[in-house]
């Protein structure tokens, strides 16, 4: 459990800042992007994830394929430091036993003080109670060892009742179970988990795994909730059979295949072997 | 057909100068990579494409699908212009009607005189003789123009032989019908492929699509034949049911899936709203 810390450089830290949302310091308003005034506030939602040239996450599914470079998980984390919650699905949560901490250096503030960077919330998206966590879970290690928080679990309330002595687990060290949707369904949508996030005093939230979690909310009609889209590229192909991210085909009026979406707004950083694009997702016309 | 012609900035130029072919002005003797010398010389050969996020190069089969932006367009004919030949399967030919010519603007060279970019040979892969091409087909009017090349169109030997009145069209146009393999297989190995195109004094090939070319090229044991891998990638996803490229999945000792391939010596070149990927292909253990 002994990490080393990691250092973002601030050239590559500016080329990001129109991409990320406000800083906590900010005494602001958070102005979070595609708002309604007649609809409840959503948080700064941030997706984020590091692919192959081929769109793969990882060589087979349940399996967790390092893609990206030293570079890359610095900013990774940095983007951690910048977003008050993290959100991964059960699947990512069960194949890579995940950390979701920040491990940033800590820096000197205007005083002089060292400042450990600000943890994020781990959210698990897990409707049907699939992840059986224990205290030897990582996550939980890193928050009993004030390295990290202890994640919200989104479960479906068509479920039962989590295990007493898991719940009491999660609460011992600042986490808990959130139920979501009613008792007929156990599919959440998106816009009731960032309303719920929300909720929590949740101001952001990046969106980091896994294909599912990625693909569903690139698609239609999710795509407008995400205000910013980091993806770090990496200059390998996983091949056929990998996990692949694509979001579902949209269809024109005369049912012909368009363009899934797209990013405006972008920008291109080089960054070691890789490259990690940020960009807004386009309005579509329908 | 009245195309205008388009410019590649001399600043990028540079930059992907050291993923070309030496120039043709060039006497010393073409070096292309990976060769053996106990092997008949292979041309230097440039795998490129143009996808999406997603990988993906058209929205469906028999589809042409514009992703890239203007500056790319003017790269890719800039390559053009660097290259003896440009190779597309059948499947591009059908689904495109393309032009395979260079329209890169004419330059001054050293004694001030206006110089028309060198075509590249068109190349077409069509063992099964699918591409039933006629006088309007689009790189037939080039050449007729002399704006381009007529094709050299690779048939398998196993086949029957083409008809006369198109075999005519080609070569009165200084195209023709090259027969590869023996009379019992319409597979055709790269090797054989690049050894044909090298046997006609073709010493740099570009490979540019589609989706089945693209991924058999990438594929063990092929991918070491290529030189230069410069791809552009679109901000920009499909979605699923496109045509994706992506290599066949590579396995190690032990029968897990590895990744399939991987770029060393890269460089990433942003390019409007596009980025440029050019690197060499990484020698595998295996």
């Amino acid at each position: 459990m002994s990490e080393s810390t990691l250092t973002f450089p601030e050239s590559d830290a500016r080329k990001l800042e129109p991409h990320l949302p406000p800083k906590p310091s900010s005494t602001t308003a958070v102005s979070s992007g595609p708002q309604n005034a007649d609809q409840p506030r959503l948080p700064f939602v941030t997706l984020t994830y590091a692919t192959s040239l081929d769109s793969a996450l990882a060589l087979a599914p349940g399996t967790r394929t390092a893609l990206s470079g030293p570079q890359s998980k610095a900013m990774t984390h940095y983007l951690r430091s910048r977003h008050a919650a993290i959100c991964v699905g059960v699947g990512t949560a069960l194949a890579d036993d995940p950390g979701l901490n920040c491990r940033i250096a800590p820096r000197s503030d205007d005083n002089g003080q060292q400042q450990a960077p600000q943890q994020p919330r781990p959210i698990i998206i897990d409707p049907h109670q699939r992840w059986a966590f224990t205290s030897e879970s990582k996550v939980l290690q890193l928050a009993r060892a004030g390295r990290g928080l202890a994640p919200y679990i989104l479960i479906a309330a068509a479920g039962t009742e989590p295990p007493a002595e898991r719940r009491q687990l999660l609460e011992e060290l600042g986490g808990k179970y959130i139920s979501l949707g009613d008792s007929s369904s156990f599919v959440m949508e998106w816009r009731d988990i960032l309303r719920a996030v929300r909720a929590e005093g949740l101001d952001s939230i990046m969106v980091e795994g896994g294909g599912q979690v990625i693909s569903s909310l690139l698609g239609a009609p999710n795509a407008k909730m995400i205000d910013s889209v980091i993806i770090t590229i990496a200059p390998t192909w996983l091949g056929a059979g990998s996990v692949f991210v694509s979001p579902a085909r949209r269809l024109d009026g005369a049912r012909n295949p368009v363009s899934a979406g797209r990013l405006v707004d972008t920008t291109w950083v080089p960054l070691g072997e890789d490259v990690v694009l940020c960009g807004k997702i386009a309005k579509t016309r329908s």
